[in-house]
């Protein structure tokens, strides 16, 4: 490895192209060594703007070249696992932007490869575990002294979605997140999950029915519920309130900057994920290089990718056939316990 | 009717005490002419205190009384049925607390009664309508900014519950105002209820499943939710958030005096609903009797008493069965349209 | 006294209108039974809404009524002086509105003659005593828990004046209510007044320096700001914090109906004082009528009437001649310790 | 220069050990090439953490190391105008802690020698200018829609001092911070400074007035007042708030996380600066690593720090001799403007 760490970065799409200006500016102790794009014109000219990166439209030949020590997976989902398992070949190590594969079955190879492996290499793309407001919330919950937590309320709300967005993707790329955010602050598993829908906002695009409310039960008989609503047209907005036994925690006020005017008081809601999560992306990509140079590897594992995964096939389902559906997952395997 | 409005109360426990205070020294147009309950003792006691207030033990002979001329029940529940007759019979206004009377089945008798009786005699004490916050937010949604409303979203918390408190008793005496409340700002009728329960906390009491989760639909097709956690030692807190297509409105954070010290800023949160909801029952009565004095009569009706009643019985039958549950209703009288 | 008190209001422009309102619908134990306007027309008008009400066009004659228990001075200032005088005559108890008298030399004369009268019979009409908030604030500082104040910081905020309103009336009229609360909440008398002025805000009318930044200086040796800023255009709004030796404590912030919509988050500002303030106006009412009942008087005295006088023109002096102005005042005497 | 730039630190105190850590783990594009203490043996140990680095005990030979790029001065104050002048002799790009030197005499040789540089060269450390909710504030201001700025409300509250800290260290350490923040969130010069004195709190040590409450005038007639109150003992906060002519705007509300716990409702207070500003110290440390790689200087200027010394001197001379006392500085030279 070297003393800064080679990253090659694969997919230059919005979060791809967000990452190398990341790399490229702000993280300390990683360069952008390559991008790979199967548009070699696009992934030329990003490569182009940064001394000592080579552009590639094959992640394997990428993969191979001397001055990359690292991999950062942004291409489309469907793409991940022949990329995982690529680097796997090589034994890099991998931050992938989530999800891991697009199903359980897919996300289960990429577990049995890793395993194969005998040692974590995968980091999962999870990032509302590096922004600030949520590792407070999890904080106070390790401390203890509000109890055991009981519920979990969640609000999930964005000004628009973008054309052709359905209902699946309302569970696979939206409540994804409130599916880890479960999972790693109440370090439960997700057992069933039920999905329950209002008559839709007249703001819901034709074929969409926004906002839906979810429920999972946790097996460590939590209620966790999600407020689903995508087309609220007032902003981005990301809210969880933990019930304990003694007290509740709330995240997610904006209260930074409170002005008064014009007969009312308050301030501004994000306009979309990356104002709100921005400084999360860049806690998460410093901390999976920090790790990678002190050869370790922490984070979202493909286990979570996996667990992610199977607790969105049940919610499509539930979501289809209006009812209660059980979650389906292999036992944990070891290396990831 | 006199000048002064002979209000005879019945029931002397902590509601009708608190009214007879209320009624003696704070509202205006109105003074306690008679006080009843089955402990003679005690109604004399409270009679003594008050020029002009007569102790008796049978409603219907306080209800005589040529001083009598409206009636405030706050006797148990199973009184209600009987007091109520008594005032129809003698055609006097009513300020009933709630329940109207503890199952459909005895209120849809009441509500025949009145109907009978030709015109609306009968207010139901649902006090949140009358609460500062709730009446800010209802007449928000009628001033329809927001647009329709999609989901409502309730926190009912209370330090902890008086012993015997038991599961249906979650359902009939706090989740009732719920219940209202839904009816009320959505100015929609309840249709089915589900309730969810998380592993108790260890604060429940033996037999208590404390907090549960109860989804009530309407036939508007709104979705609501109810956190229903009787037990949380920090204090009294209701809240409500209602969702609308373009934007949410909250009420219920208390954030009239901010402290800084020992390292918190902050504020107090109330002990109990007599301090959160003090003024609500004040502006409740003094509502009562400033519309019976002009001969009218307005707020929560016999109606909404009997579709309390309803969703009760589908509610507790849902906490118990474990499933959704329909809720049956007669349809709405001419007389409550 | 009659078993409802029966009260003159003296002066029925805006406040005396609303007074009169209030006691007829509000107040419990009181009933209007004199108007009095030199406006004969205005005061008959009034009158014929209320039943047992009569019309004068002269303070005295309505004082001497037998149906009169009690005044209420809602006259211009410069009328104040005769009105009690006139009241201390017939030893009628007295709710007169701030300003006590226009001066300190008047108000004096007003304390001389209610001292010769060997007991207390005015309350003044300083509302914010009577504010919820005020209230909880002065209850906190009471408890003692926070230790000594040290500063307290005022924010005063119209969103706009009225024509011909000056700079001396920006001392007389608005931060006067602070010169009342810095010695009520303090429990200590202001002995020095310095006004700043930054460069007037476009908003200023002609002739108006606005804001300013009052500060005064207390026999406690509390050091207490205000800002004041009339024309600020976003509404009204008035806040304080209490700096105390071990924590402060903050009231002002008007966080009953929290919105999300159109990017932003927060609540409305209130309009004006009688929006801010309105239930204050009515626990002082109903306050002085319940101690009146009971023989007693309560609440802001001739002596604080008098005090505010002496800051005032100790304030505009120190307006006009730009330096810090020591406040002169006679001691205390007996009969307001 | 070095692609990777070759940072000294010179001093190994609080300050400089955190910047150390700081540039070594967090910011990107910069390393510590040397560490300068005149303690060898403390420099040494850093050092050798840190592959590449040099210790050295003399400020002018780490100038003279050919892998140092740029210098980092955190050493006590009185020691920066040599080490200034050093880096200017070798022209090396400086970020410099505050204060730039102690006195404004000092600082005036310091912006003559960069004047004769004939470019700038110095970043001195002011780094609320880097924090992410000023930086918010400031540019609201600069958007201009609630109009030109009238007033400035500061709190500055620490939880307790270090032994031996006097009151002219309470201007000079600690309200320098909102002399700068007055300078740069207006854009105006300040012309006068008072400071007031309340009775001290029962928790100020021996010798030192605390709180006090510190006025500045400005040359654009903004009007601006400073709560510096050292021994709170609940937390370290700060908070502004700017009045303009059509709205308020207001920063250090910590409402990240909101819990109801024991009867109360709110958050936490940042314990100390370095909690509450630490973000501003990266982001200050990474914009001067970025701007000096570019071959640029920004941020704070030696001018800024000349300004804030001269205000330091008319501040604690106002405090002394407790009176109003004009600031005295020279014309901005063209270098600065």
């Amino acid at each position: 490895m070297h003393e800064t760490l080679g990253v090659a970065v694969i997919g230059t799409g919005r979060m791809g192209a967000d990452h190398v200006r990341r790399i490229h500016e702000m993280i300390s102790g990683a360069r952008v060594a390559a991008v790979v794009d199967i548009d070699a014109e696009r992934a030329k000219r990003i490569a182009d703007g940064i001394e000592g990166c080579t552009a590639y439209t094959d992640p394997a030949t990428a993969m191979a070249a001397p001055t990359v020590d690292a991999v950062l997976i942004a291409s489309p989902g469907p793409a991940h696992e022949a990329a995982l398992l690529t680097a796997f070949d090589r034994d890099l190590p991998v931050l992938c932007e989530k999800p891991l594969t697009p199903d359980a079955a897919s996300a289960l190879r990429v577990l049995e490869a890793e395993q194969r492996l005998g040692h974590r290499r995968v980091q999962v793309g999870f990032m509302r575990r590096y922004d600030a407001e949520y590792l407070r919330l999890k904080s106070l919950l390790a401390d203890g002294g509000l109890g055991r937590p009981l519920m979990l309320h969640n609000r999930h709300r964005n000004a628009s979605t973008p054309p052709g967005f359905t209902n699946a993707m309302l569970i696979n790329d939206s409540v994804v997140h409130e599916m880890d955010v479960t999972r790693w602050l109440l370090d439960q598993e997700i057992t069933a999950v039920t999905v329950l829908r209002p008559t839709p906002s007249g703001n819901a695009p034709e074929g969409l029915d926004d906002p839906q409310f979810v429920i999972f039960e946790t097996d460590g008989g939590a209620l966790v519920d999600v407020e689903i609503n995508v087309n609220c047209r007032f902003g981005y907005q990301v809210q969880a309130e933990v019930v304990c036994e003694r007290g509740t925690a709330r995240i997610g006020e904006a209260h930074s900057l409170l002005t008064n005017a014009e007969g009312r008081w308050g301030g501004t809601i994000a306009r979309d994920f990356v104002e709100r999560f921005e400084e999360a992306y860049d806690r998460e990509v410093q901390s999976w290089v920090n790790a990678t140079r002190r050869g370790e590897v922490e984070g979202p594992s493909a286990w979570d990718g996996y667990a992610a995964a199977a607790v969105c096939e049940a919610g499509v389902r539930a979501q289809s056939e209006g009812r209660r559906v059980a979650v389906e997952m292999i036992e944990r395997p070891a290396l990831y316990r």
